[in-house]
């Protein structure tokens, strides 16, 4: 199972980078297999053809788990991970992807932002969302056990499509 | 794999109703298990502790998927089938299920109402929601081709679902 | 300026009611001039064509201000409010009315509801909405000062905004 | 009144530009005062502290009236026009502007996404926001009748939202 995690944070090394970090461990059980910090392919963004960013697109796209995180800008996602995802095929751009929506806030009040705002652009990307999104406090994420209580809930739930999918096409 | 459909229209043996068991046998090859056609519960959704609204509850709660089927009002599900869910545990009032959300609509300005609106309701008691939503015309729905493209699309990703789920409570 | 406050709570004389009216009296400076306890209409909510629903619907529609209330359900509106809005017509039902979109909590994790998800049903209704919705503690409303720096925020767009329709309609 | 249009589409000179100086003509009877074309501004867009965005933020924030453009993009707007909003201060970037959001897409589906995921944005940012949004087809907008529509049934609730605003600031 191939996992990687991407982060939407304008700050390059971001706690949004590294709390994906720890829930694709806490789902998964080791590292993740690919890393992509958004801000890293640069101006490439602001249009299409750029090599490293259909590179990334690739490497995204043919994952089995993929942690798609961002912090919380304007109770949404931010515009750079939305530059990133605009760079996929609607519709099948991440089919048999099963993806899940992270968000890191200051407050509890954008809570519902990843279900209500990442999960669907992740869903017409097609990929697919069999879990609740998580949010996490930006303060508190490496003490707190939001993590843990997630992967309890949702983790076999997740591991369980990823493999299936893994099976199905392969 | 014990299946249902539930169809939300203040109507009666409703298109909405036909649909849903349309979208059930597509995705499963026979006749859904159970049908709950809301309305027939009557004013007992008004309040709790209405034995048949407990035990159309519980039948819900208890199958592996579920197709839960509205018209679409005012843009988004009806208040009908918002009273139903509301008599539902949040968080795992709907866990181990398989959930659907399926609408129909007079036009296609409504698509996006099943992934925005009904899908994060259906969340919220914990169904686990692998699929993109499905959104269909009542005009044509028996004679396009959007549940056989949905079914060819999804079907594999929900009924893969719904059996780790049965395996997994078991 | 005529002022209701309607509120979509299935127990009768509920927090919600009372922080709607609280609401209004803030933003008016006296007490409203209707009140809507959806759940007083009863039965008739769950069909079409009752004299008390239609009575209710017909006083809403000709307010100048509304301030629509709701506890907060499977992180959303009410089931009971919504089978009060499925009773307006769409585009026009509440044409010419400024709504207020208020939602009451236990937690802050569903701050966003008002916006994201109650009022998109009022501006399909054809409401005016110039103002963000406002969320509520239910435990804390009577003593924090949300309702009063709302008002501050927010009255003077709000009562601009109604008192323009009054203008417009008379 | 100070009128201003924006657009976030990553090709300069768009249909959605175009689009966005319609609607403001036709609300307000003459030609913008001023036009961002969010792409213009290069790879500032990607960190903070650029003058030329930062201009632009200046301009937007002191007008009366703005209308925000997006294609859509992923059944949303775009990643660019997001960019753009992220540098305006959360609460109060748009005080007391009175803000339209307008879409286009290439087909009818997803003409929920201005009100439901666009709106929001602005609401956070603190813009005044009375009206529906507008979704148009970019294929017939400047030969279907939606700009005019639009204007004859929110045009008045706008301008007097826009002149209010003047007025109470001066």
């Amino acid at each position: 199972m191939k996992t990687t995690i991407v982060a939407g944070n304008p700050k390059p090394a971001s706690r949004t980078l590294d709390a994906a970090g720890l829930l694709a461990r806490a789902l998964t059980g080791s590292e993740p297999d690919h890393v992509v910090d958004v801000v890293s392919l640069g101006p490439g963004l602001l249009g299409w053809g750029d090599d490293a960013v259909a590179s990334a697109v690739e490497l995204v796209a043919s994952s089995d788990l993929v942690v798609f995180a961002s912090p919380t800008f304007k109770a949404t996602y931010t515009g750079i991970l939305k530059l990133f995802l605009d760079q996929f095929a609607t519709g099948d751009g991440l089919k048999d992807v099963v993806a899940v929506p992270l968000m890191l806030g200051a407050g509890p009040a954008h809570a519902m932002a990843p279900d209500l705002l990442l999960k669907p652009v992740l869903v017409e990307l097609g990929a697919t969302t069999p879990a609740a999104g998580l949010y996490l406090l930006d303060s508190t994420y490496t003490t707190d056990t939001r993590i843990a209580d997630y992967t309890e809930r949702w983790g076999g739930v997740i591991t369980s499509a990823a493999t299936a999918g893994t099976e199905s096409t392969s």
